[in-house]
């Protein structure tokens, strides 16, 4: 096992299997990824709500990568153990007219600076809100030829902006082109589920990985196991699916459940649809992401029996 | 403070302001309700698949009520304290077809029977599944005269199939005509967000609440202050709203949300949209009470100030 350090720049703002990669790695490799916030450095402390309206936002969202893992093929699982991801005590949150959940109720922009402790921040008293920082974006390189925005998430991960991605959580991915091509960035010191208002606590960030590749497995979509301690939820498996309509989104999400738990756990079909039904969590993970709604299905690790999955 | 027991028999099983209440209490009188399950006891636990695809549907939900609190008007509003909901050893799930979450991919009746222990049931091993129990539905009467199924949930509350109203939950109501007429029933011994398969743990209970009246206050829907320890999560704040579109009861309930925190916790409306941002859970509780879809949207009371909102 070998570490690798990747600095922040020359960041990229698209998905694109032709990007040359700027490290390669051995699975099982762990790397330390320097990573800008999501518009790339553009803000400061100091930064106004007019400043914010005229940054470049084709440099959202800025990431650091990608990072080629050695031997990877179509049809492999990549797996992505966040070991950290730090603050650097100081994070923004916007309001972008005609974006947001509540875009036709706060159409004003709207910057906010938040000072953050290592676990907390007191900035918007009287709320203490805890710190659990996590990349928004962790993907890799579509099968598609061509540059795609990094806005919508998709199967091979990206801007799934779940919440639950914060260190100890380990994320698997479908590999799609060869190398795999990971990348991450857009770290929130804190966001909640939807992250309604188009951010969370944007900011800067280190950020440590382990990628190790699983050859031949089969997998549709992104599979999170979560931290043992994440934001109020236990540990627990949760399959992820994007769409443009949240109710269907979610019904994708159950549905890849109940295949995991009857083929991990050997419950019938059936079964584990009533086990959904009686022990699910089903929550909107984000609902910005135009056209994309994320939907998370979870169970959590205490209900059954300990397996590795990969 | 009284104490007052209510049968379950006779139930009803539609909302209807002209129902005569079978129970007239005082503020803050607590009563020991008997439940039976949703279908008013047609099941047994020997029943089969074919026997429940015979039931009279028109049964459900098989409510216990409606119980009167004097001096209620239009324009209060109604506080429930979950002081107990108690299965009685054995509950159901069903597969019905054309119904669920999943009903084009699990289309053949099933009907599975679940042996409870006190907290927990091994009945689906290799699972483990923990006992919350709570009523699915309660609900006081519409303002609109007639007789209304139960099955769509509404500002009124009725069958929400929030999982947060087990014990130690409070639910605050819109009352909408004199005495209120809470009814309650449709217990769940657990039962997931989305209750995907149609069903929770279906089960006949015991149930104990207070009802509190608070004159003049305003409500435009179900508000629970849910328990200490409540499945997986920490005590919240929840708002609940349901509509035929899960997307939008998702930007209502938030919505609601912002204007409590700026209303109860004094933050300006821009900084409690943002506090939802960074905070908030946003959880589909119930996906298959057609038309509607329930949408919860909670923060964890760990976060804010303690507060006594009525």
């Amino acid at each position: 096992m070998r570490e690798h350090i990747l600095s922040a720049e020359p960041t990229h703002s698209v998905w694109n299997r032709d990007l040359e990669p700027r490290l390669v790695v051995s699975s099982g490799d762990v790397v330390h990824m320097a990573c800008t916030d999501a518009t790339g450095g553009q803000l400061t402390l100091h930064s106004t709500a007019t400043e914010f309206m005229a940054i470049d936002r084709t440099r959202i969202h800025a990431l650091t990568g990608p990072i080629a893992v050695a031997g990877a093929e179509p049809g492999d699982v990549l797996q992505v153990d966040v070991l950290e991801v730090a603050h650097k005590g100081w994070a923004w949150t916007s309001v972008t007219p005609a974006m947001g959940y509540l875009s036709e109720r706060f159409t004003e922009p709207y910057l906010f600076h938040w000072q953050l402790e290592p676990d907390v921040t007191r900035s918007l008293a009287p709320a203490i809100v805890p710190l659990r920082p996590f990349c928004g974006v962790m993907g890799v390189a579509q099968a598609e030829t061509g540059a795609f925005r990094t806005r919508p998430p998709g199967p091979f991960g990206g801007n799934l902006d779940v919440r639950e991605l914060s260190a100890g959580a380990t994320l698997y991915l479908p590999v799609f082109v060869p190398g795999a091509l990971f990348s991450a960035g857009d770290a929130h010191a804190a966001q909640g589920d939807g992250e309604i208002c188009i951010n969370g606590m944007e900011c800067p960030s280190d950020v440590t990985v382990r990628l190790t590749l699983h050859k031949h497995q089969p997998l549709s979509g992104p599979l999170l196991e979560s931290a043992p301690r994440t934001n109020e939820h236990g540990p627990a498996w949760i399959t992820i699916e994007s769409g443009p309509d949240a109710f269907k989104a979610g019904q994708a999400a159950t549905s890849r459940m109940v295949d995991l738990l009857a083929a991990r756990w050997g419950l019938s079909e059936v079964h584990a649809y009533l086990l959904c039904s009686v022990a699910m969590n089903l929550r909107l993970s984000q609902v910005v992401n135009t056209p994309m709604v994320t939907v998370s299905a979870a169970i959590q690790k205490s209900i059954l029996p300990e397996r590795k999955l990969f």
